[in-house]
């Protein structure tokens, strides 16, 4: 294969490096930090990005927009949302270039400048609670289910594509209610709607649970995450879902009156996913022959490769491939018939494999006479062959096998890779050995939890909903403890 | 009607705001020039949006995403391009804020200064081409045929909401091409595809041509353009195709070598519509009493409201109305039942006439008994009895009706404010009195265009395509002119 990658065993950060540049993902910009999503990466964006869309609005969600530029002083009104946010962000001081004088190129221009400088937004909760504010008077106006696609900027010092970029694409909710229960209502079904995504389309099975104080973030009440784990045993929050409380409604003076006349202050929930989930897609499924996409997400499911020798043996494989592409296509599979003569098969398998195609259909000569197409799933490598008959049936089998086989292999992953221990010794040897998830007992306090990080680099994942409540002692302090919570490092 | 709008006829300018912010499109922001879209103009967008980019997808183009900022210095090597764009730039200048050091909020870190700023991307060849760069290198890599969606930036004076804001959302084509010719017709290609969604989709009749120097994209050889009459006589260009020739290859030094072997520099194409098409779509078909959206893009394209006295009658309506809704959606119509009970009928219907919901069914007692329903078309406001019996077939061919009844009274409305002068006198007097288009010989300088807007505020639209050549002479200069171009003042 002429695009070799780096395998996993010998170095897991550099393969998924080269399979990201070489399934041809993204790249890294010309600006530091910033990514581009290329056509293949995009395309695979699209359908996370659809998918979720329609699920959001199956719940009664709209989508809007807001401004890219949110002014410097409205982070200063929500006290630990500035703290977490407003250290790393792109600010915008001046709205105008000019002539240098010298003839040099272009300079800023210093009479150009802005008197309150604008941040370019790392998220939005302080720009649309502000909108609110003139959306909002009565209890009719409740509940705002509103969601948003857009770009969002925090100035990462270590960026690596999809997982940590300085511009990254993502969604974010932001709702408001009349009552406390009804925004936690919201944040925990959001909060599902992320796991059923990740489980049902991305075939990554999650961990659900509560954050720390260390981990919330900042501005929340609660914040809910789902957590994934990757081949190299460590951990990765695939999507979060914050109960704001009245926080922002405070900072911002959002009140409404209620059925019983009194003004109150609203209650709000937000809720984001990210091109992040491109980084766990890859790292969960792939190999060290390429992408594995289940094939719900990916952008071709199948791809028909002919094999011959003469124009003849083309013109037969290709009148069969094209009706096997229509059949396949009145079924809702998306198919892609590879008839470039600038490319040996062999080249072609290699391409598909890296890209992670789900199914490739090879005809050659003796497919013709024997009424049979050779299949081979991506997810195993293995080859079969299928008789022409009830071959759409077939496909359509093969690809939900896949679907559920790529999550039970994780599932599977997952659980030879969770370990209970009650011992610091044994959670510091796990770490290093192997990593993975370690539910342990923890003394509740925020020190602890900084010590535990500053001494393995873990940090508690989630405190697992529906925890199963034990007697324990933490694994550090040797404090009493009534459940045990989810560590690992994490990405 | 509670929203009451300020009528056409007394204030143009007044009616749309009005009816920009009372049908619930969008607003503006706490920040200068930046506007909220909100739900019911989102949704619009998007109907626009999932429209396009299908035309876009069937012509053979992808979507990617590159970064939001582009360096300074990118904007120095297309010469042109500078003078057009880095006039009205927001600048990143810094990475990091913090805590003011006497308590007062936060403040830059004069610390975190970029060595080199970054812009807020107005438009993306900068980037792309440098992007390409690395794309190309033989014949083999070409085509790109490219799309992105996303927010660009643009420091605007003054602003209008959807017309003229500082940040917009809209795509941007970028190809790269072997041959000259085959970047032409990519650029012609895509213009029509933008005719074709603003006849067909939008129900807006357009004039297509090529734009003259002064009013062509900063960095183009040739500017092709869709040129659009809103009903207060003003043009509005609702959407530009770029022919680049090789000057963005020449400056970020992209070549390829050619199935000869030989180095060349490559050929370009640049193309986009925004958000502008919101401003065009509402201003070309509204009218008094609120928006007229041609039924191929409202979102809710049927709702039925019910009328009662009592609950029991309400329960008998509601079962008609739900059988009819599941009938309409099976049909592939978007349909809102409106069973809400905190509103009366009167409202609901000026409500919905208001937000431009092409048809309202309205159910009553008396439909119940003669099985009938009061149907009434937004575009003409008329009312008609509709039997029960293929009411499906009906509502659909009313839409269908309906679409081609706004593109015509459209193309009625332009055609009876057309005009052909050959005066110069005359023609400031059409501008005056009327407004409209205005096809006058021109003598082909920048010099006579400019005194003329000047003088006028008019400007050229465009040289249509297969302009009739006819011999005149200048309306402004009296040089012979060999043929008519169009003049309007615009948006």
């Amino acid at each position: 294969m002429a695009k070799e990658l780096t395998s996993r065993a010998e170095n897991y950060s550099q393969w998924y490096n080269d399979l990201v540049l070489k399934a041809d993902l993204a790249e890294n910009s010309a600006v530091r930090g910033c990514m581009v999503i290329k056509p293949y990466g995009y395309a695979i964006w699209e359908k996370m990005q659809q998918t979720l869309d329609k699920m959001f609005k199956d719940t009664g969600h709209e989508n809007a927009y807001f401004p890219l530029f949110i002014p410097k002083s409205f982070f200063s009104r929500e006290a630990s949302h500035v703290e977490g946010f407003a250290k790393e962000c792109a600010v915008v001081s001046h709205y105008r270039l000019k002539n240098a004088e010298d003839g040099s190129g272009i300079v800023v221009d210093p009479e150009a400048r802005l008197e309150e400088e604008l941040i370019v937004r790392p998220t939005s909760e302080t720009i649309i609670w502000n909108t609110y504010k003139n959306w909002i008077q009565s209890y009719r106006d409740l509940p705002i289910l509103v969601n948003q696609w857009a770009n969002v900027v925090r100035w990462e010092m270590r960026t690596r594509l999809f997982l940590r970029t300085a511009e990254f694409l993502w969604q974010e909710g932001h709702t408001a209610h009349a009552t406390s229960k009804e925004a936690i209502e919201e944040t925990t079904k959001m909060l599902d709607v992320y796991a059923e995504f990740a489980e049902n389309f991305m075939g990554v099975p999650i961990v659900k649970g509560v954050k720390s104080e260390n981990e919330r973030f900042a501005g929340a009440i609660d914040t809910y995450a789902i957590e994934a784990l990757m081949q190299d045993g460590k951990a990765l929050q695939a999507g979060t879902s914050h109960f704001l409380g009245q926080n922002f409604a405070k900072a911002f003076d959002v009140k409404f009156t209620n059925k019983e006349g009194k003004e109150q202050y609203v209650w709000a929930s937000s809720w984001g996913v990210s091109t992040r989930l491109m980084g766990a897609l890859v790292m969960a499924h792939s190999d060290d022959n390429g992408l594995v996409l289940p094939p719900k997400l990916a952008p071709t499911q199948v791809v028909i490769v002919p094999i011959y020798k003469n124009q003849e043996q083309f013109n037969k494989i290709a009148e069969k491939a094209n009706a096997l592409k229509k059949d396949l296509q009145d079924a809702g599979i998306t198919v892609k018939f590879d008839d470039r003569d600038t490319h040996k098969p062999g080249w072609k398998f290699a391409e598909y494999e890296l890209k992670g195609v789900p199914v490739r259909i090879a005809i050659g000569p003796r497919d013709l006479e024997n009424g049979t197409l050779e299949v081979a799933r991506r997810d195993t490598l293995e080859k079969q062959s299928y008789p022409d008959q009830h071959v759409v049936k077939n496909i359509k089998e093969l690809l939900d096998n896949m679907q559920n086989n790529i999550y039970k292999k994780a599932l599977e992953l997952r659980e030879s890779n969770t370990y209970y221990t009650d011992s610091y010794n044994e959670f510091k040897s796990i770490l290093e050995t192997k990593g993975g998830f370690i539910y342990a007992h923890w003394d509740g306090t925020s020190e602890t939890e900084l010590k535990i990080k500053d001494e393995t680099k873990a940090t508690i994942r989630c405190i697992p909903f529906n925890n199963n409540q034990e007697d324990g002692t933490c694994i550090y302090s040797g404090k009493p403890s009534k459940q045990r919570v989810l560590f690992a490092r994490a990405y």
